[in-house]
């Protein structure tokens, strides 16, 4: 009898086969760098800032005088110049004087603090200070932010806009990336058609290359369609042989009857160097899962049902991504929210359950329930939850991460 | 004096002033709808499934002589035929008749169960049933998942993965989406600088059109960079009138010194039909932001501090954009977290604190500090939590939801 592996077992081969891939780089333009990993860790050229800098608009002094400053008895300056904006000013500050400074501006030589001003009052070429200030009150010191030679980003961290602000500030106009992954997507079954061809008999139109196209794009990836296949060994063996040369992972959906499956393993055995990792998951949806490695190409058989397809894209192969860009499982598509009805699981296998997310006060979970294969449990569900194979169900108020689709 | 706006004050006024906006419209490949909006309700054209269908491998009976069927005393089927998968089988099934059926095809007529291969043995032209099968079990009825006529996906809602396998399901080559919404970024301040020019003097390096180019990008939004623009009324009335023609929206950045925002503020009122609706809002940070309308755009002032100009690009400017899209407020880009340590909260204004999170058996968020304008601020932090003015402070393991930056 086959033996199933568990999700977690999945994992662990996942990440010993696949921990040691290699990906290429390429250096893009930092504004197109936006969701792409970064190839190397990049230290600041410069420090930032590369100057003292004031904080707020006000006045530069030594602030030494205004300790005892207050309503009644303010500490007077004299009022010796303006700092402009951009500049490195060309005057000092001695005891006793002040220097006009806008937020940005480099703090004069001689001077150890900034006074804002709301604190002060401008008359006749003099400032009255009404509040003592500190020393280095409102300055950012030189490379305080970020020193000359700090690690700014890191390799493998994804660029989002705050990574991307820091590589801008520290001057950088490029950064090398790792290249995106490069993803095949095959759909196999008699019964598949494309949806300009008419819809005949028992055909129905092709949805998982719609389905996989789409959260690939989502996770970063360049798919590429190898269109549909009929449940001929041959021609899936030459498709499926083209799909692997020309990209890193290669998808075939269909399968979830005994023929077809048949084919795709068949087919998948048949590639240089191939290595069946996993025939068959003890989960729900998604049981008829296959997983292999041919050369450092990655081939995933997957169920038929648009709706375990996707799932298994979102559990697995997107667990896959993660470990061939190095990324951390983070939290960017998960919700916690409280479940508003239960539900039992019986299968003994681990299951998931998709909900719907309801926004009211706080975040609902509605358990959805369809027959197998349905579309219409796609279109509603917003994300799934998992219960471990030795729970029996979830109760209603019970709080769960959703995973998002 | 001038009068703050609180939060909701500002959130009330681009409801009102920017929910008549009225987005043009395009159609698109199905293939490249993933993230548009959708742009109008689209009905099922056919049912789904169009035929009754098998959601199994196995065989198609008629289910009543199945009722008493056990494991001593099978029910037993002559078997008549196979149902080839894409096609309506040209028999019909009568009582006492079986057809071998595999997962998606047809169940022949007269059949009204399809019994699980695992259940039955197949012997010298018989099939022996060993459980109960329910009229209709393991059969999705014909238009059962998705009835002609039914609306699938509605007007408004953002094409993922499983909307798009929705529309692929009924046939759909291509859908008509909203046009992504059209941006300007302008950059003001004698202090800044592009990354090609030299660091001399008292300058900074542009962070804000990178931040704002790549967070907009993350929204779907069509970026337009207008570069930088200096201390000169004349010169940005000139690119900002551009700007607006040009876009949907414009954010300037800059304006945290009080001539960079003088002149910020004077250009915008030069506008063609401008209306300042918010200038100053009670919050930390970002109290200086502006906001107009000029006809029918929506023109921000932003901050100048990188972390402040993407904090209110994300709390206000996407708020606009979910208005104008008609998009709900979802979690997509919301965790809950619990707060690693406390920290306190005076301004009397609402406050925005920023946090990491740290993903450990629990999600925590660590507050974050950093002097104004701190560019390392913005790298560490993941997103950030809000604190009402009434509030004095968060505990440690508080609750708390962070926006995801």
């Amino acid at each position: 009898m086959k033996v199933f592996k568990t999700d977690s077992e999945v994992f662990d081969i996942l990440h010993k086969e696949f921990s040691d891939f290699v990906l290429g780089t390429e250096t893009v333009p930092l504004y197109e760098a936006s969701d792409r990993i970064c190839a190397r860790d990049i230290e600041a050229n410069i420090d930032v800032p590369h100057f003292d800098k004031s904080t707020v608009d006000g006045y530069a002094v030594r602030c030494q005088k205004t300790f005892s400053a207050n309503d009644e008895n303010p500490a007077v300056f004299d009022l010796i110049g303006e700092v402009k904006t951009g500049e490195i000013p060309d005057f000092k500050i001695q005891e006793g004087q002040a220097a006009k400074i806008f937020t940005g501006g480099a703090v004069p030589e001689g001077a150890d603090a900034v006074v804002m001003l709301e604190n002060t009052v401008e008359q006749e070429g003099r400032v009255f200070v009404f509040k003592p200030a500190r020393p280095n009150e409102n300055i950012l010191k030189k490379g305080e932010d970020v020193g000359k030679g700090c690690t700014v980003v890191k390799k493998y961290q994804r660029l989002r806009a705050p990574q991307i602000g820091v590589l801008a500030a520290v001057g950088q106009k490029e950064v090398e990336v790792f290249s995106r992954l490069k993803v095949g997507i095959i759909s196999t079954g008699d019964e598949i058609i494309m949806q300009d061809q008419p819809l005949e008999g028992a055909k129905i139109y092709d949805v998982n290359s719609y389905t996989l196209y789409s959260a690939l794009k989502q996770e970063y990836a360049v798919p590429k369609l190898y269109g549909i296949v009929k449940d001929d060994y041959e021609a899936l063996v030459g498709i499926l042989s083209r799909a692997v040369s020309e990209n890193d992972v290669v998808l075939i959906s269909g399968g979830s009857s005994v023929g077809t499956y048949d084919n795709t393993l068949k087919a998948i055995q048949s590639l240089d160097e191939a290595i069946i990792l996993v025939d068959g998951i003890s989960i729900k949806p998604g049981k008829p899962t296959i997983i292999a490695k041919a050369g450092n190409k990655a081939v995933f058989g997957l169920p038929g049902h648009p709706v375990s397809c996707l799932f298994i894209f979102k559990f697995f192969v997107k667990k896959l991504f993660d470990i061939l860009l190095h990324q951390q499982d983070t939290a960017g598509g998960k919700v916690l929210a409280r479940l508003k009805s239960g539900f039992a699981a019986s299968s003994g296998r681990t299951e998931f359950v998709f909900v719907k997310l309801i926004y009211s006060d706080e975040i609902l979970a509605e358990p959805l329930y369809g027959k197998s294969g349905s579309i219409n449990l796609l279109n509603n569900a917003s994300g799934y939850v998992k219960i471990e194979a030795t729970r029996t169900g979830l109760k209603p108020g019970d709080l769960v991460e959703v995973v998002l689709l």
